[in-house]
């Protein structure tokens, strides 16, 4: 179903926007069932963003039943959000059996830094599993990134090159040969040989919690829509499934804000929070490529 | 406070929906206590969903306290949609304890079907408890229904009688003793004697996660209501509860759809959600008997 | 940043509605990390009634990170909502080092009274930990005042003094040397000397699961703001946090009930929740000065 026009980056700024944007009827047409190992917090908005895309979500965390899931997935989200000893192992098995199955995995490595645990969980996972996408803020993924170039610890990693979003990206892909995404303010997707920077997305999205997690579970419909389309050989796929995944949550945030700016006073973060689910239940192409703002560093 | 009207099935099409319409009042009178062992997926909607409905919803699933929280409750709603062998050792006490209390236990069996250890459990609670009601989708419910006829699997089983959910539904009905549910484009609900369908929903629940475990939560509301009131003796009222708590889901869906169909454009599954929990709350007998759409097969 | 005027006490009642009121702007400023180790249901609601004050969330239970997670946050939140063996062991290990550092903790005992285990785990976390507030329902409160006068169990207890909220809340403070905090149609906050009462808030908020939880929360946003701004010597402070953010949560509800109001028909809990939400989010120092209903008993 994906055609070659989707072989990201041979293409002109437009065609580009249109591959991206062509995958979104794909995940609506095939429906792909992802599987989220992820945290207590976030773990309804991510089964409602995956559904709002027109995919469906499985939620399964124990470990004796995570390869039976995986098997019958297309996609594999791992989220540390609220990780513990039985749910890390569970993860592990989990994303070994993906990569049997060579069903792409995405990792969402939350609040990676923040503790001891956290790190080695982090690393033990980056160990055991061969991510597809990982997707985090520039703290998480300079985390990730210090620990494969140095024994100094992971905060003089980050004071070295947490300035620099696109080196560490770049660092994380070429280490873990994987599609890095750092998201922010500006977003930037690494495949360890091209750069791109996506410039959607409001301030709101920070004061609602798992727009992260949703934004890693929307990557992961997108990675299973691939996935189910039989064009797994090519990593090209799942660079822009991650591209497109970022941009569909910064678009749709433009457009919760707007229709709450169009509505009058008295919207907060509840209702941006709402309008954000239902601007991804409406995203299509025609949205997308019309919004998006991706370039190539 | 039920009076003889509500013994089910002696009644004109008219009589009948009163019937089911007048248990709504009574469940904002006596607030009866659920007790829900739950996914942690779409616990925060089921307990507003009974909350919406009017009565009280505690969640609790440590081994050490299910037996005093059955104890206090007068439903108990299992869920295992993220089960993991801690809380489904929880589910099976709280179960036996139900029983022993002739407190009605409504299951809903998330998955049935997708892994051995879904399958397992499931298998185990049914052997270890009685359940008043199970509701679950066709491909949940051929689970059940196949699991005590063959040995060949669940596939098989599913592929022999998943297109006739009536017959799983009776089958389910007799071979546990209970009030079975299926849910889908029409619901299906029989007491192994007796079957009725509704024709209430609107596609739309389908894209918001939660909706079957909402539409369980709402079951368990209204048989502990049947069992506050003290009519626990006579089946048919739980019988009664499960067809109200599926039409009131389906006729809440409807109001919703309507609501956001008038409001205007820009509205998606996030504002269906909401829309949703509104029309619970405000859900009464006189738009109970207007919208029911429910007939005896 | 706080200055002497949030000095509690010493002021007409104009000057200390303005106290209070005076932290909403320093949540904002400060936005101090708040770790919750709060139950599945409500976690989401908790994270996002955090960030809409102006705070920044952290959940994080597991045993071998809670110390860790503590360290670099300006408040603890402890909630019992879905207690089990493994998170009440995290509970303590995490109050300990809290209090280790002297960073406030704030206690929801959920459901206290309701079960044995519960009742064990609270008053094991009583006396393994020093908290800074506690705030429950007056069945809760109740609960936590009787187990340390008598052994006649929890329910006489709450038989002898549950008519009168401001002596369990005054006992409380005395006994555990904490702000002790009742929630219900009139809010009643001790710090065992003076004791005040809140009169705002609706009745639509005990429709909508976790707003007790939610207030809980915010009251930790707000003992963080407090301890980030270096006043942590005076216990005062934690007192203005736990009756800030009560009122805040009653004029919330006040804000988000006239808006529906005005609205029009159609919006029932769903629609509460979410402008319950968006009120926090725009919850400023005028707003509640203007709207405060806080008395000295």
């Amino acid at each position: 179903m994906l055609d070659e026009r989707t072989a990201f980056g041979l293409q002109t700024r437009d065609e580009r926007f249109g591959a991206l944007a062509n995958l979104l009827p794909i995940v609506r047409e095939l429906k792909p069932l992802i599987h989220c190992i992820t945290n207590y917090v976030t773990a309804n908005d991510c089964a409602n963003a995956i559904l709002a895309l027109g995919a469906s979500p499985i939620m399964a965390d124990d470990l004796r039943e995570v390869a039976d899931i995986v098997k019958i997935s297309k996609a594999l989200v791992l989220n540390i959000g609220t990780l513990n000893a039985r749910t890390v192992e569970s993860m592990i098995a989990a994303g070994k059996k993906a990569n049997a199955l060579k069903i792409p995995v995405i990792f969402d490595p939350v609040g990676a830094g923040a503790s001891a645990y956290r790190n080695e969980s982090t690393q033990r996972m980056l160990q055991s599993v061969r991510m597809a996408v990982i997707r985090g803020n520039l703290s998480e993924m300079s985390f990730i990134a210090g620990l494969e170039v140095s024994t100094k610890g992971v905060d003089s990693a980050a004071e070295d090159e947490s300035k620099d979003p696109v080196a560490i990206a770049n660092k994380v892909a070429k280490e873990h040969n994987c599609v890095a995404a750092i998201t922010g303010e500006i977003d930037t997707v690494s495949d360890g040989r091209k750069v791109y920077r996506i410039a959607n997305g409001v301030a709101d999205l920070a004061r609602v919690t798992g727009t992260g997690c949703m934004t890693t579970a929307l990557i992961g419909a997108l990675c299973g829509t691939v996935f189910a389309s039989h064009q797994t050989s090519s990593s090209a796929n799942y660079f822009n499934a991650a591209i497109a995944g970022i941009a569909t949550t910064g678009i749709a945030g433009e457009l919760a804000k707007d229709r709450l700016t169009h509505a009058g006073t008295g919207f907060g973060t509840g209702s941006f929070h709402v309008a954000l689910l239902d601007a991804i239940s409406q995203m299509d192409a025609a949205t997308f490529r019309e919004k998006a703002k991706i370039n190539e560093v």
